[in-house]
């Protein structure tokens, strides 16, 4: 693996590699790339992305570029390429990037000497939060198969729900949705939320991206009709589990009282998401068979196309 | 110690105790926490405090995680304590954090698995300021019994001013005010800069924070008539010593000659900051039990009744 | 040496020993100066240049200290002189300073504690650059005499290239200029862009500062007239090696397909740069007798004439 950009460049077998490498990082097992260098590149604002790759990082003891926009060379004119081209230049190893257009993070992967991470683009691409929801069924369940995942909220502006549904299929879970009418997507199997409290081992809640949204509906209507609510979270399996992204609209998709409750894992998701992101970040480095000292006089060749 | 929120939460055991350990880490004496992390969350402008904190952390071999407002999550709306659970989710055991609204910490200090210092309030409670003011007096002097401490400038409006006349009074000092009589707060003694000078053994200057006050005199004409000019200078005991929690307002609060001057302590100050700093941290370190992996999957009871 | 601010500070027999501890490092000599701290002072926005500076501290086991304009007490109205006492306070040995005023360097080269690398200055003085360029040259040629290098651009306004003019003559090198009539400066060789490409060794591109400029023509036949065309390249001596400060203006002074071709040594003066910072760090802090800690009481005598 070069780069990770989304979730179906892999394969089952990478997934589970994944997901076990992420498990030994959990119980403790040590993995050092000292002296090597990743750079943040976030050019929208985040918190627990950033740090969680950040944490990672240094439990590697990797070296880390912190890089925002207003910092950088962009402000200059100069192109997304030419800024990572000078990252790869000074000895850069990893790029972690989170940004709104998709289709650049395509050219970047011309980029050989430095392996790209797609922190989130602007449609929600987000594979290593796809990784680490799977990460934590995997480690509740042992298994996706025979499961029954519910998906719940703007499945159609939701390329994480179409992600992790692609993901959850693929390694034999059964996906059903739910969502107001606005924002199903055809050719689906919808459920109500009352249906799915009922059905569900997992139930994964999407985040309400009120800022971008067109749906008619009140707000606070949202919870009752198409939420977690404390009543239906009475409904659900005893050995269910409640995923969500996060940052959680309190009171929205889930009722407050419920995002510390026993069958939640929200906050076990973000513990996980550093062993997944220690995970995929050995394993592009391992790919790069460990040169002691990465930043040679590098090969113009490559780019002498351009 | 869990946190560290005010300087009325200390006995004076506990203030001594750190005292001699900020005087140990000076001499020289290594403590390392190295690979766990702390997180300094200014969400106000700051330079000495977040770096005196941030070099603090380092020279005891702590990861920091670097955060401000404009990054954070905290744009999308998330709440102050969501931040904070996810911070100790991915493995942060202190949270340096500097904020507006005083309250908020009360909350925060509900978590229990991530200490929390307060780096100063909207109000002015700055706990690790007058930690480092006293350990500079006791370098000093080697004691609090017998000394007058004159405190001088806004009295009604800092509660650094309040701090620390509690902390020393506790401590045996004698605690007088100097101010404007705007400024005044009842129930103090109070005696002009001229007498001032010619008691005090500590002379404590506080900053004028043009920016928040009503004081209806030119500004010019506070040096001369509430301030530390040349001539007050000369008439201060011989070994009385100058502090000033900085920066400075030049020419304001104190004649811009002066600030280097002989008596002044003002930069040593903020090099044993670093120090007073480094044993705040290792107190509240030490009540962690030194585990050697904190980030274990979280006990969720204790916040099921959220 | 103390602080680097300048290029005509520097004697031939420094530039040298620079340029050979340059080589040394990126041959993979170990220096390592752990446990002592640089700022990273950046007052305008800037990549490459910060990002180079940090990964040659930490190379060389720095610690960083990572600062904005918009976080520091210069909001406060804190003069810089008082900003940099504080870091030398907290223990700071290396600034790092970006800024626009050139006249405060030479006010902050009064602290005796902390060395001061200017990292750019609002005319342009920039000698960390033009320290990376005569490494790149020199690591290609092995020698300044007898060389050919064409300074191409906007003279005038350079001080980049008056500092490299002036080094590159020092060492022995034929300087020529190259630039439209209204950044001509009296007093210096001027040749056509066709005659540049035909003699020199070395071609040095100026980047357009297009935000700050008066140049009447039209950007896009700036390239034509001016700038180094594909056509041009062919016409290049086959030895010869093409040098750019970065961010490249693609198709302005280099038509696009030029910036990574055989000549180009664009992306490698951003490697060296890694390596001549490492080197420029490692001689003021061999200045300082490593000391084991810096942060010691200061000599307040040093400062008080102030």
């Amino acid at each position: 693996m070069n780069h990770l950009l989304t979730m179906d460049q892999l394969s089952n077998r990478m997934i589970y590699s994944l997901l076990e490498n992420a498990g030994r990082m959990k119980r403790g097992e040590q993995k050092t790339w000292k002296g090597r260098f990743a750079a943040n590149l976030f050019l929208e604002p985040s918190t627990r992305t950033r740090q969680s790759f950040h944490v990672a990082e240094r439990r590697m003891q990797m070296e880390v570029l912190e890089m925002e926009a207003e910092q950088s060379s962009l402000l200059k004119g100069e192109s997304l390429y030419d800024s990572v081209r000078t990252l790869e230049a000074i000895g850069t190893d990893i790029l972690v990037i989170r940004q709104s257009e998709r289709d650049s993070l395509q050219e970047l992967s011309e980029c050989k000497g430095i392996s790209i991470i797609n922190a989130g683009d602007g449609t929600g691409e987000h594979p290593t939060q796809s990784l680490l929801d799977l990460f934590t069924i995997y480690e509740e369940f042992g298994c996706f198969k025979g499961l029954t995942v519910t998906i719940a909220g703007d499945i159609k502006h939701s390329r994480v729900a179409r992600s992790n549904a692609y993901a959850l299929k693929q390694l034999g879970a059964e996906v059903q949705f739910s969502s107001p009418d606005e924002w199903k997507e055809p050719g689906k199997t919808y459920v109500t939320m009352d249906e799915a409290v009922a059905s569900s081992d997992v139930l994964m809640l999407l985040r309400i991206q009120k800022e971008r949204h067109d749906w008619e509906g009140d707000i606070p209507d949202y919870l009752t009709d198409y939420g977690l609510t404390k009543e239906r979270e009475r409904r659900m399996k005893s050995h269910s589990i409640i995923l969500h992204p996060a940052p959680v609209n309190r009171g929205v998709e889930i009722d407050s009282a419920l995002v510390e409750c026993q069958k939640s894992r929200i906050f076990t998701q973000m513990n996980n998401g550093v062993y997944m992101r220690m995970a995929i970040i050995d394993e592009l480095m391992g790919g790069k068979h460990n040169e002691n000292n990465k930043c040679v006089p590098m090969e113009r060749e490559l780019f002498a196309t351009m």
